[in-house]
Parts: C-alpha cells; sequence; structure tokens
C-alpha cells in the first residue's frame, strides 16, 4: 500500500478529481495549504494567484492505494493537473504499512478501496 | 516509532481525545481537511454534514507514538469514532525515521511522548 | 529522499524559512494545524497563543528532500524554531518512495529541488 500526496494548483482540482475518478479512485482527502516552489512565490503571482505572507495558495490531495494502483494515480494526477507552466505541482509517495476502515474493522488492502 | 494518521468526523473528535487520553496518548496535531469516501460525497450529505465542492468536512489527526503505543492508539481510535454508519473514517500507518523535540534537542524514541 | 514534516510555533515560520533558506532550501508546503503537546493544551495558552477547543494553533511545514540535505534541514528547522521555551515543536522524518515535479515529468532526486 502507498500514500501518495499531490499538491496542484487549486483550479485544477476538479480536472484532477475527474482524472482519478475515470481509473476508478474515489477515495481521497482534500486540504488547502500554501506552497513555495521554485520561484520562491514570486513569479507566480503574476499569474493571478493569491498570495499569503510570500506563500502560494494550493491544494494538497492524500490517496492511499493498493500496489497495482499507484502507476494509474499519479499519471491520472498529472494528466488532471499538467498546464507545462511553472507550478503545475509536485507527487510524493510514501510506503503505508497499515490502514483501517474505522465503520467495519477492515484493515489492510481490504481497506484502501 | 509510527505515525498514525487518521480521518474522522468532525463531530466525533472530543470522543477520540477521550479516549487516547484514557490510554495516556496525549500528544496529537489536528486538522480541517476536505474527504471524499466511498459514496462520493453524495449518501453522507443527506445526514447533516457541511459539504463544501461535493466533499465533506473531516478532522485529521496526525499521531507519532512509539511501536508499544500502536495498536492502543488504533484502537482508542476506533472506539472514540465509531458509530457503525458509513463515513466513521480511516486511519493510516506509516513508518516514522526519526523525531526531534525542538525545545530540548532529543530526538529518537525519547523525543515522541 | 526523505518527507521531513515540523510542527513549529506560528510566530517563527519567518525565521525558520530564513534558516532554510540560508541552507539553501527554499521548497515547502505550508499549512495551519491545531497541537496538543505535553501540556494538553493548557501551559501555552498564558503565553498569548490563541487557542480553538483545547488545541493551540501551530503551523505544519512539509518538505521533500535528498538524502544529503536531510540533516542541515533538521538543523535549520531547529535554529530557526528553538526558544528553549515549552512548546517549540517536534520534526518528524519519514521515507520518500517517489517524487514527481508535474510540469516537467521529472522523477526521484532531480525532482525535489
Ligand atoms: N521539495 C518540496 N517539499 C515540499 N513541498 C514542495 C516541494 N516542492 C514543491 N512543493 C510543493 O508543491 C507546490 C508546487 O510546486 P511547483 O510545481 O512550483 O514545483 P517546482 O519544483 O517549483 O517546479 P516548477 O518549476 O514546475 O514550478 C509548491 O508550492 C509546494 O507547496
Ligand atoms: N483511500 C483513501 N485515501 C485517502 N483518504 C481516504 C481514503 N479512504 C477514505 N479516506 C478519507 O477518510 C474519510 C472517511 O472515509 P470513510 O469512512 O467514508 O471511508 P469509506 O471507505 O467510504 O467507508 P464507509 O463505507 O464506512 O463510509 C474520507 O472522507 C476521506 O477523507
Ligand atoms: N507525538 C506527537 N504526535 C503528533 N504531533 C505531535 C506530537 N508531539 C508534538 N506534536 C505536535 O507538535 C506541537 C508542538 O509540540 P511541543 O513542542 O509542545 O512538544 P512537547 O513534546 O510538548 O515538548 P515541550 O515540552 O517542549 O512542549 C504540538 O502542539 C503538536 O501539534
Ligand atoms: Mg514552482
Ligand atoms: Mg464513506
Ligand atoms: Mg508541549
Amino acid at each position: 500500500m502507498k500514500l501518495i500526496v499531490a499538491i496542484i494548483q487549486p483550479h485544477k482540482l476538479g480536472e484532477v478529481k475527474e482524472a482519478l475518478e475515470a481509473v476508478d479512485v474515489n477515495l481521497m482527502t482534500v486540504s488547502n495549504v500554501l506552497g513555495q516552489g521554485r520561484q520562491k512565490g514570486h513569479t507566480e503571482i503574476y499569474r493571478g494567484t493569491r498570495e499569503a505572507g510570500g506563500l502560494l495558495r494550493k491544494v494538497r490531495l492524500d490517496i492511499a492505494v493498493n500496489e497495482d494502483f499507484v502507476e494509474r494515480t499519479i499519471e491520472a494526477i498529472v494528466r488532471g493537473a499538467h498546464t507545462g507552466e511553472i507550478g503545475d505541482g509536485k507527487i510524493f509517495v510514501l510506503d503505508l504499512k497499515e490502514c483501517v476502515r474505522i465503520g467495519t474493522g477492515e484493515h489492510g488492502s481490504r481497506a484502501i478501496g
């Protein structure tokens, strides 16, 4: 199991969710974060993104998946988030040791999806 | 050391904190997130939870623990968060390679608690 | 590659960012979280930090780095965040299996910085 963390442009959330649903990835956790990328918050400001203390508003997705879903999840995020301009975002992949669905008590791979 | 990440219903935060304190887990980080579970944000809406763009408000807990606290921490979260209805939440467990208490410079297992 | 997660006092964000930039760590993700440390949210309240439901406002930094940047990153965070008083914060280090720069398609170590 892996935990995939993606930081994307806020206005790309809809497209990323659609791309994920198209490959059957429907479960995720979304949060509002602030980001500093290679441009240190400078260049991107001029492209209309709201600023807070030199940092740019970004959306973070946390998506836990089984191993056979890792590649398609990453590809779907890239497909939905990519413009080719700076600031498109980053994807981080972490090992997931255990997962529990609280409602049913299921754990491991069966609890992910 | 492990990092336990739990996504729970916001109105269950108090009960989960009490269940954690009862097993001597007192340190945690809490944040407001938005979640999409198996119901894709549809069914749960009718049960009074506030909605934001098809996503449901959830609370995220990050709890770093030593190995001998992993099981009791998971069990306490389940005890506090469980109703048996859909949307009760998920628990994710990650390996933690290092921990540092900034105030004292302690690191490793001693810095966790 | 490692993912370094730091929970610091909000008023220390500027100093921590400066300390990080001084060692050439310029990329990070910042979010607002609520924390419960060893004082269970009691003592620290009297030192002027705003409270929310017994929890204290903290800032979370997520910083993905290559192995040769781990030590300097941790040291810079400590340098910027340390006062010696309680509540200075914690640093957590996780293994990072993969990293992708969405804009360019680069992955692995080259995509981090
Ligand atoms: N090494 C990193 N650690 C933590 N967060 C990062 C890191 N790199 C990028 N991020 C997060 O991802 C967001 C988007 O990054 P961004 O796409 O600007 O990456 P970049 O490396 O600057 O590439 P580009 O040149 O395409 O802009 C940042 O605002 C930040 O929130
Ligand atoms: N695979 C996942 N990856 C990331 N976040 C998830 C995942 N599954 C669930 N979550 C988060 O946990 C929250 C609660 O999930 P939820 O309890 O609805 O899980 P579920 O699998 O839909 O089970 P149930 O049928 O009991 O509702 C979601 O709203 C989402 O924020
Ligand atoms: N074990 C932990 N798991 C998750 N988050 C933690 C943990 N310990 C601390 N934190 C987070 O870090 C913040 C700052 O912690 P804090 O510096 O108060 O640590 P402490 O162990 O109480 O040390 P001190 O005695 O120096 O206050 C907490 O408010 C919480 O958000
Ligand atoms: Mg950038
Ligand atoms: Mg659900
Ligand atoms: Mg404390």
